[in-house]
């Protein structure tokens, strides 16, 4: 098997990129990973767009780490998107916390950190960033671009946003705009960070939770976890296991669930920190494709990219139905044959994608054939 | 319309009630009301079991009060729980807050609030504490039991611990043990009460948060609404409205469904204590109807009660798969025709068995109209 040519990189940019809110970011810099070798031509690009908490990490291993990139099951060297063909490039979106400038990053000319002077940044933004990137790079086409759930939400942006630019937009386990039921998840998270007197309204020392941790950040990714998942898939998951030894009648004995919940929720604010959870979260809850443009028909008007939507049936974070609401609204204005909706028989919930690869793989596959 | 004969009134038991953990309350009350009247052959009762945070109030108003019971829709003069007919009774259960013997009522022989002191109770214990109260009324048969979500688990103890009490079970928008989908949520909730520091540790001033609420407990009561709704309907209630005249780049704008969440999370530990809560929640994740038997088969092989199981079709927290296994453990061991199964076509979640009530009140008539 051939080496994915795992290569880590930070790009300054000293211009402004200018937000949609009217903001600007100044400096600002991108921390992007890439897999493959783009070739001379320029034209084996495929650009992978990462979730809420995921980052510029989608495949490949770094030396004395004991997991792989997110995606690691999809891309790699004879993998659905395979790096001996493919030049594949995944950047930290804007307002991350993991080489992207966002809130914790120093507010130029200051070394202190933005904290909640940041300005909110969108998906939009997001996309218009990894534009920058790919210009400086010198690419003006790109085969693909491919994300799930948040990442799937930047894979539709490029369509709209550049409509020239894809061949291939490949979408899954997302929408065209945020559901309450969304927001909802998402509200529980933030106001649970909020309401962290540790949290110290932004104000905390970055680095003591990133070794203490902080409850509310816990609880707020319980609630999220919850969302990530389907009562079917919990049910199998974990049943109705008890794994306290001190019995069912002890108040605070925990079932297999809570152990799962806790271990997932206290360890987050420990990689992911606090307030750019609160940006990254608010930039889902604004998103909406159409924003800008009358109706969502009149945003999709414009793409010449083919349109993969992946629903995954058991998804209630972002249910298919909203997947093949884009689909419809392809139909609706002529462009039936550039659009294609896949539903994917799962349980799982809305973390299929990234953990039921097997289930779409080969579709991913077959997608990237396609000139 | 004749009036309905709303009677509030106050229990007292001197008498040890044997808890299912090994441990006693002694003594206890239960706080209940009545509605309709005794007939002089005791043998128009219906019992009426309340969910989560419900009350012994189910139907009628007080005089000064805006609000009317929480299922009036369903009991009432000439309702589907006719009281012009029937002796209705419900109580508030065992380890609630609304006058029955809970964690915030006096330990005797002291005066201080048995707080974290108070033992676990479960469902079996709530319906064991109702039974003495109808033995002590002089009812040892019932027309019906009626109940949804935590009331439908009594519901279907009634059939399984007094298998000769009840002609009819009517158990909606429950389950026979509760999933790991259920005990996340509660997680959420619990969690978030106990990191709050207002909490301290359950010796909180109990008049202070009355009056001043609690923010775990509020942000735990936001994960629990939105449980009880589904995605669908939180779009149609809430869609994307954004009511925050900050505008939409603003960190802390809110859409329509935070609005609620806020409203519904903020009162409700001025109505509703948080240690109950934590109680209360513990109830139904130990809740498993089939706890002492070898199966679900055999706890409800000595019922010989009917047993009407609604289910509702997005509701996640118990979904109708859970009821329709009840139905298919009844068939199993020969007693399908006195098991119903409906599915109400409801999108609400799991709400609907309040809200919804006319999908299913019609069908509620009809199996009381029944011998």
């Amino acid at each position: 098997m051939a080496d994915i040519n795992l290569k880590t990189h930070q790009a300054q940019f000293k211009n402004a990129l200018y937000l949609e809110s009217g903001r600007i970011l100044e400096p600002f810099e991108i921390a992007y990973e890439t897999y493959g070798r783009l070739n001379d031509t320029k034209d084996n690009v495929i650009v992978v767009c990462h979730a809420l908490s995921g980052s510029h990490h989608a495949a490949g291993q770094y030396d004395g780490d004991t997991k792989s990139g997110w995606w690691d099951a999809l891309i790699g060297s004879g993998k659905a998107i395979d790096t001996d063909r493919f030049f594949v490039i995944c950047t930290n979106t804007i307002g991350s916390c993991f080489g992207t400038t966002g809130p914790t990053s120093q507010m130029y000319p200051s070394l202190d950190p933005y904290r909640l002077k940041f300005p909110v940044v969108t998906i939009k933004d997001m996309v218009k960033a990894q534009r920058l990137l790919l210009d400086r790079l010198g690419i003006s086409k790109v085969h693909a671009v491919i994300g799930g759930s948040m990442g799937g939400m930047q894979a539709l942006h490029y369509a709209v946003d550049f409509p020239n630019l894809a061949t291939h937009i490949i979408s899954l386990a997302t929408t065209h705009a945020t559901s309450a039921w969304a927001i909802a998840f998402n509200k529980v998270a933030a106001q649970s960070i909020l309401a962290d007197p540790n949290f110290e309204g932004g104000n905390y020392d970055i680095d003591a939770i990133r070794s203490q941790g902080l409850r509310g950040a816990a609880i707020g990714r319980m609630a999220g976890h919850i969302s990530f998942l389907s009562p079917e898939s919990m049910s199998v998951k974990f049943g109705r296991d008890y794994v306290s030894t001190d019995g069912l009648f002890d108040l605070f004995g925990k079932f297999q669930v809570e152990r799962y919940l806790d271990y997932n929720g206290d360890n987050f604010p420990k990689w992911f920190d606090p307030l750019t959870f609160i940006y990254i979260i608010k930039a889902i809850n604004i998103y909406d494709i159409s924003r800008g443009h009358d109706t969502l028909e009149s945003a999709l008007q414009k793409t010449r990219s083919h349109l993969h939507l992946f629903g995954f049936k058991r998804d209630l974070l972002f249910l298919p139905t909203e997947m093949k609401a884009i689909d419809l609204a392809m139909n609706a204005i002529g462009k039936g044959e550039m659009s294609h909706y896949y539903l994917v028989d799962s349980d799982y919930g809305h973390d299929s994608f990234l953990v039921e690869t097997k289930k779409f793989e080969g579709i991913i596959a077959d997608i990237l054939e396609r000139k």
